[in-house]
């Protein structure tokens, strides 16, 4: 397998964009992409989208965003894992990068979710849920997330109040990040007081619905040098899937696709979880969080909750998490997250990351997940 | 890259299937593909699908499927390209498996269409189309194809009667596949009877809807010799986009997408077009099989019509065409129709075609399209 690189990287600002459509928003990221990059073609193009269908009715965006970006025939793939769909659309440019197929493999992810109604998009996100056992019978996933929420500060101590911190935490990364829905700072009494949406979890425990995008453009890594700008290196990659269902799960305090994922992706980087500088990771909720840094091995089972109230995960802590502001303060277009987190360390590795910027960051992290956890993929990011 | 090779295959009865689910569906085909290959293991999955979100009200394919065949946690994506979909997929798992990721990737193809009524399931398809400029105007992919066959009858004299032999011989064809949802003879004049959807197609002129998946087990072709069944080489692998509205075109008579994908697939596998011995194409309505022949380079531009009537597609002609029963005859699960048509191809390289085998078949090409042909995705294989 050939070496990978990330040579360019795209973004526009996120929110509820109603004056705009999912293939604009595409195509304003893809552009930024392509222009950072400095290439004048691209071979190839991936998508992660999670459900265009049920969103804006709307399925081929392999053909449209090829269309709209104006690179037809250029072959052109969407695919689709829930909330993962963007890291899995790396994944897959990293892979044709890697096997030859292609030199030049735009990645990008969208989700145009506000052009439907609160109900529509609750039983859109629900399809990442197994229909069956889980969405036919009610469960959304705040519920979902609740009963992780509740088995954790049962078997662990986890608290209320450090549940409200990860939230603290991120909307204080997000306000100085320019791009982000929601780019303003939140207090632990704001979370406690904010609305019950499902018991634990309160409406400022919850990542937002959003319209989103953003690209990266990937490339050989020797032939990275030719370009405009310091390129970083995809050095690992992992991919798990676990039982869709929470029901099926041995212990569901616990994330063991992220925790399988995590530890192919830094084998195949050949890195320890220590050798990392930051990482952006997929606050759904901030329970997630929680139970991330503790399946990516940042601390022992059951201690998510300390670290965050001890500021390990802090932006000037020793594991950076989210320094983007996360899914909480960025905005979750559910597509589009995975690919977004590439962008966030391709800027961080870069020094170009502004007020929140990590110092002397070199090796970074990302972390995205599908539903409950039910599928996951993590990538290893250096500097040259 | 590495060779890849066609090691198992799987699929069972099509059909409007109401007594099984989505995830019953394709852990048959699956469990098929995998006995058929005898491996003990898969390395990784990938699954097509075009719209399970609106068929069925689930995404998250990725996480499911592995789930419910038993295979967690190995890495499962599910990709989209409307109706080649399951083309993608093959394409997707042999860049997974050429690129040394993985060793042998299970690629699946699936879609429940009969869950939901006629007009829910023409919404679905209509998601193809480019929903702002073609579906929300009321245009379905029957009115899209009546206007290509208009195009093509007027510029090039093509016949009512010659659109008739398209499904006339496809569902002789498929009146030998056991496994075919309709695998009964027509007759010209009951196509040409039969109600009229849009002019000048007819319901005989178009492919159903259907309950269906099927599945193939790729490895390295130089492990493919472990295994229990002479393997079949994939040679060749051609994708390419073209716009997704029709009235965005220069010749609507003409498949571009195809026939870059086709060239591409024939000049990596080394042959040309008279080298291969047996073709699946994408028969979703008549007139896209006639011009097919035209964009693979079987016949020239305009005679795909004649080709027909004179039988150079039939079973003992020059050039095979569905010995299947297509997509008219077999049935159309979107997105398991590309992987279908892998499976008919190895089976036919392997003598196990039973009526419908083409005799001393060595090469076979598989062309699969999605949309009005805003995507399409050509394989070729190569019998050992």
């Amino acid at each position: 397998m050939r070496d990978v690189a990330i040579i360019g990287v795209g973004m526009t600002k996120w929110g509820e964009l109603w004056e705009k459509s999912l293939r604009s928003i595409f195509v304003e990221s893809a552009l930024l992409a392509i222009e950072d990059a400095g290439v004048d073609r691209i071979d190839s193009m991936v998508v992660g989208c999670m459900s265009s269908g049920l969103f804006i009715g709307q399925e081929h965006l392999s053909s449209l965003l090829s269309d709209y970006l104006g690179q037809n025939p250029v072959p052109a793939s969407r695919v689709e894992s829930a909330c993962s769909s963007g890291g899995l659309a790396l994944r897959q440019g990293f892979i044709e990068v890697a096997s030859g197929m292609s030199d030049i493999v735009l990645v990008g992810g969208v989700e145009k979710m506000t052009d439907v109604t609160g109900c529509e998009a609750t039983f859109a996100l629900g399809t990442a849920a197994d229909q069956e056992y889980e969405s036919y019978h009610g469960l959304t996933f705040p519920g979902l997330y609740a009963m992780m929420a509740v088995a954790h500060m049962h078997k662990y101590g986890t608290t209320r109040e450090q549940l409200a911190m990860v939230a603290v935490k991120n909307h204080d990364n997000g306000s100085k990040n320019p791009l982000a829905q929601f780019p303003f700072k939140i207090t632990v009494e704001a979370v406690l007081s904010s609305v019950l949406v499902a018991d634990p979890l309160r409406i400022l425990d919850c990542s937002p619905i959003t319209d989103g995008a953003a690209a990266v453009v990937l490339c050989p890594a020797d032939k990275a040098k030719a370009f405009k700008k310091p390129f970083v290196r995809i050095t690992g990659t992992g991919q798990a899937t676990d039982t869709i269902a929470l029901s099926s799960r041995n212990d569901i305090a616990w994330l063991e696709s992220t925790h399988i994922a995590g530890s192919k992706a830094l084998a195949m980087a050949g890195r320890k979880i220590g050798d990392i500088d930051l990482f952006e990771v997929h606050d759904c909720f901030t329970i997630a969080e929680i139970m991330i840094t503790e399946a990516l091995g940042l601390v022992p089972k059951g201690q998510g909750g300390k670290a965050v109230a001890e500021g390990l995960t802090a932006r000037n802590g020793k594991f950076p998490v989210n320094a983007s502001g996360g899914l909480k303060a960025k905005g979750h277009p559910v597509g589009a997250t995975g690919v977004a987190q590439a962008v966030e360390i391709v800027k961080q590795l870069r020094g170009e990351a502004g007020e929140r910027q990590i110092k002397s960051a070199k090796r970074g992290l990302a972390q995205n997940m599908g539903g409950t956890g039910g599928s996951a993929v993590v990538h290893v990011f250096e500097a040259e």
